[in-house]
């Protein structure tokens, strides 16, 4: 054959079948074939950061909003700088393909000492790390390309985390045949046996029970997303998600009983939960962080729970189900008789609040004003500090896409994925939530936001260091300490103009409001909004959980 | 036992009897018990960095000049964040203990979905990560914690690699006994007979032949520093380094015969290399981008070579002989009858140049400057782009420390290295060359040298995105384009003073030789000199360098 159509051709038409438009990454000498092949690719755009970090956070975001993305680094270097954020991906299932560039098959066969190897000859130590953060990895050749790439991305599609590709440079350019069609076998099945079994436990469960639905992310990263929110609008019984999968679900709702959160759920939330005689429990995962510290108190014994590939009624199990199917056989037996709302609590009448508004903003003052600010279809992105904790127990519009990282927990995480985020929603704004503590991990991300005329909103916490840390321990000591930036000088510095972006600053709740309109009429900009709250001032469920972590 | 002596105390007192001051790392929720340790302790200081990477870099820099360093990081998004330096300390030799907070036992052993782990309630991922890039590992407990911490810093230091400890939290505040004495086992030794075998050898392959030593990075790493300088000083034979062990002998003395670089070394030094009867070979070992693409042409029948824990001449191979022991075997045979000197050539008169001085600097005009500024002790650090090979075949003053990264090869390490150089060398000027495109991915670090009133100079190459990789190919390609920062905006945003900071400008060589003398008055400031070059103007050695890897 001598067509043109290389490997790297087929992985990038592999990748553009999902929808995909833009390539993170960093490029480096084993990677710079491959650099020319997207960078002749029709559909897809080269997204160069500022490191491999970063290029895994905002690919993370992306994949979250879009269902897949796709990260290229270099050997060694690259790929390791990088790994951090494909353990995220992978704890958070986010469907991200790591391809690194990789030497040549004749070098690597040499077992030479070459650079970014760790000098021993052996080229596999990177891919053997990989194993334990991806769900599919692949050394690919000339010879095994096609089938490699198409099972690697198939794992990745079904099981929503993150997949390995080693690339050799000289692979990259080898020739191979086009894809015959689309990949198949990414579509998720069911045994019509157990889905039938499944469905008539379920219905006995159902049957003169008060009923409340708590879902959670892997609905989302499952695609059952539109199945959940059909099984809502048939029925007439209340729903909850948990932090973690905040924004699933329409939260504008009146049957919207809140966020979840164990002990530290606002009351009308945890009784919606807790004392429903049944429990319709849709792809959640509790850890410490979305339970302040496993608090969640729930009886198994009244629970139908539908999981990655299972599900249960009480405690017997019903597999292979695929979360659609067995949504959808709840659909069709609310149905029948239509299920009892669990009771839900009005909801309470917001504090009648008597603030200054020139005395220093708080926290709770804050996240008030943030929430309210937030328009239909936004981006909301929260740092796992005080940002997300503030923000979590406030309801979101219709149509909201939050992300936050209450398993990886990484902070820094958020500022790339800002960036991945515009990228993959470009017709609603990102509004970023941040503290000065984790923005310092990551910040060169602003200047890649700016070099592609990004205009997310980015409101930045400045309450002098590591607050999060703080609540847990250590209050005043020098390690929760940080250099305080200058803020209002850092867009500047990454070489941003005024005709891109605008800096604004908040130290009290009447200049908290100005700033925020501020930045609803400059939609046009990047806007960073630099707000000052105290040091020692903690959202109430962060408090929660620093006490359960103690 | 009730006194109060803790594992974290008992961890902390080792590593400072190896002269260790400084601790890096960033703290987080499963560290910040042990942080409270650290906090307490007599002689040890906190060393916060901007993200985790950085502090690895750091450390690994720490490491090279002191002979062993310390990180804490958290579980899972920490470690992982730094990995990628990790590998770099285990590729370039660098001893550098990480030891990260870990959860607590009992939260290990229930094997919950905590945050910062994968979430499939293992939490040995890390660690088995961290086995490819560290020679020794431990998971500590109260019972093995003083075998275990003592095991893993014996390797440390006897390989000159890094090792890794998991402390959970409450083994870190778990009582123990102190250490009797200080720790044992940390020299090498050699067989007496394997050793004299050696020594009889070299005397033959020495007899009426023409000598020239070659030593390169392993001498440092090994501690056997003072036995290669006697041993040159006690012979008149010519003596040569490679670029990964620049630095390593005094580059002043006319017998100082060039950095070798195989088919890309000057003349001199390439003759005086390859052409000698013998070549005493120590402590070298080729990689690709010290030797242009593997073109060094010796031949091994007329090499005496002394590697780590074994010696050969010719083909024969002696073992187990400790570095040391062999130069100093070596030296007693210089002693019995003086070696005769390969001859070598005169050193080159310098080109006479006729530049203009305020035509745009050239690379060429910039490191034949900037290698005339540098004086006696300084601590230089290239990053592995321009600035590396713009340097390397430059002769350095008598005890400088030159700090680069052939082998791994991270771009972006040099910029916190520097922060751990400062730390190291306190009383000597730590100078930076560092490039635009490496420079964004770690540059936080400048908010850190700022907070602890750090003075290096830092020279900063503007030549707008990815020379090194122009170098190599798509120099024209928008894949090495970057964002242009406003570098002379950088500190002030960083949040550094007029007191604490300068930064300077210089596109001509008018310009930059004022800058070099204002830099040089300076020495109580963080100095930051950005350098205006063209973005295909390349060194020399980089442009050899780039046809080898085509």
């Amino acid at each position: 054959m001598s067509h043109g159509y290389r490997v790297g051709d087929y992985l990038l038409d592999r990748i553009a079948e999902f929808g995909v438009k833009d390539v993170f990454g960093v490029p480096g000498d084993y990677n710079l074939a491959f650099m020319d092949i997207i960078d002749e690719h029709d559909s897809l755009r080269w997204v160069g950061t500022a490191n491999e970090l970063n290029a895994s956070y905002a690919a993370d975001a992306y994949a979250r909003a879009r269902g897949l993305s796709a990260m290229v680094t270099t050997y060694g270097v690259g790929e390791l700088s990088a790994i951090n954020g494909t353990a995220g991906s992978f704890a958070e299932f986010a469907p991200v393909l790591h391809i690194v560039g990789a030497p040549k098959t004749t070098l690597q066969k040499e077992h030479g000492v070459l650079h970014h190897s760790l000098g021993d000859g052996d080229f596999d130590h990177f891919y053997e790390m990989a194993r334990h953060v991806t769900v599919a990895q692949a050394k690919l050749t000339a010879q095994n390309a096609a089938a490699e790439i198409d099972r690697v991305l198939r794992e990745v599609v079904l099981e929503s985390r993150p997949g390995y590709i080693m690339l050799p440079a000289d692979v990259a350019e080898a020739e191979i045949y086009r894809p015959a069609g689309p990949l198949q076998g990414i579509e998720r099945s069911s045994s019509p046996d157990a889905l039938d079994a499944f469905q008539r436990a379920a219905r006995k469960q159902l049957k003169d029970s008060s009923v409340t639905i708590l879902a959670d992310l892997i609905v989302d990263r499952l695609g059952a997303t539109e199945e959940l929110h059909s099984l809502i609008e048939n029925t007439e019984v209340p729903y909850s998600t948990c932090a973690w999968g905040k924004s699933l679900v329409d939260e504008s709702s009146p049957r919207f009983a809140g966020i979840y959160a164990g002990a530290a759920s606002q009351e009308r939330a945890r009784k919606a939960v807790e004392e429903a005689d049944t429990l319709v429990k849709i792809g959640v995962i509790f850890n410490d962080s979305i339970t302040a510290g496993f608090t969640d108190n729930i009886d198994p014994e009244r629970v139908i729970s539908i999981d990655s590939g299972v599900a249960t009624v009480g405690d017997v199990m019903f597999a292979p189900i695929a979360m659609r199917d067995a949504i959808t056989a709840l659909k069709e037996i609310a149905a029948e008789e239509p299920w009892t709302p669990q009771p839900l609590d009005e909801l309470p009448e917001p504090e009648a609040t008597d603030v200054d508004p020139n005395a220093p903003l708080t926290q709770d003052e804050l996240w008030n004003h943030v929430a309210a600010g937030c328009t239909r279809g936004q981006t909301v992105i929260a740092d796992q500090g005080t940002s997300f904790y503030g923000i979590a127990p406030h309801s979101l519009p219709t149509d909201s896409l939050f992300i936050g990282q209450p398993q990886w927990g990484s902070i820094g995480y958020t500022l790339p994925a800002t960036l991945g985020a515009c990228l993959a929603r470009p017709d609603q704004r990102t509004v970023l939530l941040i503290g000065d503590g984790s923005a310092q991990l990551t910040l060169q991300e602003l200047g890649t936001m700016l070099r592609l005329g990004l205009t997310p909103f980015i409101i930045l916490v400045n309450n002098d260091g590591y607050t999060v840390e703080r609540a847990i321990r250590g209050p005043e000591k020098g390690y929760n300490d940080i250099q305080p930036y200058n803020w209002q000088k850092v867009l500047e510095a990454f070489g941003g103009t005024e005709d891109q972006c605008l800096t604004l600053r908040a130290e009290t709740l009447s200049e908290l409001r100005e700033a925020l309109q501020t930045a609803t009429d400059t939609q046009d900009k990047l806007v960073l909004l630099e707000v000052c709250t105290e040091r020692l001032d903690y959202p109430p469920l962060l408090q929660a959980l620093a006490e359960s972590a103690k």
